[in-house]
């Protein structure tokens, strides 16, 4: 490693020197139909996080409302503008706990259409607002629409975070867009379905957060569901991944959790990763062009 | 799953439909300045491979010439040209055996320089050169150049194979560009060095595998070196991965070992992972113009 400069030198493009932080993922059961009871559940798990010494806290996608629709009137019922009572409720926690809160949400959008949604707060407020653009399965099927927008990627007190909802982390393109604006720890809402795997293998849902992280020297903060919504049962796969790609928190498949890990983010600001290496630098952006093609 | 017709209808552009076979990664010690001694012990692995079923069978990276060159001069001595003893071999066990061989070797350029390369030769002959286009310390230190062209995806009696090099792999995009030419196969000669990692983590090296296969639905096959070679220590990682991201042999590590499994490369047609999400279809390359602009 070549690059002490990068991670001890003057900071740059507002970039934080926070030092080691406790970052949390929320790994909570909800249910359809009771956004009260989620947001109670929400409002405890991110208490207990604050109270565990967490700065950044992870909530799962959809963590107001659940996942598991019947159709697009029952989303609609429960889907909320973005000042609905869901981020205000965050908002409200952010500023007294002084946190940085990601959380997923069903978002009714000016324009009369529903997102799978995303939003970072800090205890000055909403600093970003994210719209999931890979949809997955039942999403696409007359129930959610699909943002266009880039990953945001936000200076915060506590390190430059970015935002990605679920099936957004199968696409190496999209994780890598969030990794080029510099973000240092990528926080992502997810429902990850429970599917069967071989024996003694991690899930793969897993093992595609520690490639993302180990390519783009980021962490990944994953913020799964816990137990079972009308019938589907969920994989509780949430972890938050260090910027070489291995684990820092105990893969505790399927229960309720917090998931709790202290990280320092400057390690992902240096991208070396051996004398003449470099995980961004040693790209060949001119040789890519297939990728925006196809 | 609501692809059978993929998998079972006819087939297009020039893909196989060999059925289930064998493939092979020979994961071998060598000696840099001992080519003969290299071509040697790779012959005898290849046939081990044919004699135990294999029809495509991959060899590590600078597989004729071992890798830790003291400097240019020493590499330049060692480099053959295309038509070279060490591609004039592996065509002679591909014709003999029926194979597919896909093999790293030193090439000494028309143009005067010296790349990283592989080939790719069945029983026709030649039918595919790769400049590795990501190099990896010492190499980019006045020994090899990088090549530009990108990855090869090539119509086999056995399937439609793509070639990558080592440090390649750890570029998303380029195992993507592969996977968006139809490569059902990706195989990829590999000197992975031994680096330290937590108790019971697979090595990332593996990780990235396993992503690139899943994210694209194709198999992939690296051959890794064995033993040590002046004071280097290689990891010993060879893994055929599925187009799940499953590991289909098991991990043996530093020892030399022939690695052997039956794959099904229609599987990796099929690239739908739900009712409605397809891992190629799902993408949104609009939108993934930071790619090739950073």
């Amino acid at each position: 490693m070549s690059n002490g400069a990068m991670s001890s030198g003057p900071m740059s493009n507002g970039q934080s020197s926070a030092g080691p932080i406790r970052v949390a993922c929320c790994q909570v059961s909800l249910a359809v139909g009771d956004t009260p009871g989620n947001l109670a559940r929400l409002r405890a798990a991110v208490t207990r996080a604050a109270d565990a010494g967490a700065r950044i806290v992870v909530l799962p996608e959809l963590a107001n409302t659940g996942y598991m629709f019947e159709d697009l009137a029952e989303l609609r019922a429960a889907a909320e503008p973005l000042d609905g009572a869901s981020v205000r409720q965050w908002e409200a926690l952010a500023r007294e706990l002084d946190l940085v809160i990601v959380a997923g949400f069903a978002e009714a959008g000016d324009d009369g259409l529903v997102y799978n949604s995303a939003v970072l707060v800090d205890k000055t407020g909403l600093r970003a607002r994210y719209r999931k653009a890979h949809l997955w399965d039942r999403e696409k099927d007359n129930l959610f629409s699909a943002g266009s927008d880039a990953p945001p990627v936000v200076d915060t007190a506590f390190g430059r975070i970015g935002v990605l909802i679920c099936y957004d982390l199968e696409f190496p393109e999209w994780v890598r867009s969030a990794a080029l604006e510099g973000a240092e720890l990528l926080c992502c809402p997810v429902n990850w379905p429970l599917y069967p795997r071989p024996a003694g293998e991690r899930p793969t849902e897993i093992v595609k957060v520690q490639a993302g992280a180990t390519v783009n020297r980021m962490f990944i903060a994953a913020a799964d569901r816990a137990g079972q919504e009308r019938g589907q049962d969920w994989l509780g796969g949430s972890v938050i991944v260090d910027a070489d790609g291995f684990p820092l928190t105990p893969i505790s498949l399927g229960e309720e959790t917090l998931v709790l890990a202290t990280v320092d983010l400057a390690e992902a600001r240096a991208k070396g990763i051996s004398d003449r290496n470099d995980v961004h630098a040693d790209r060949r952006p001119a040789l890519y062009t297939r990728l925006t093609q196809h």
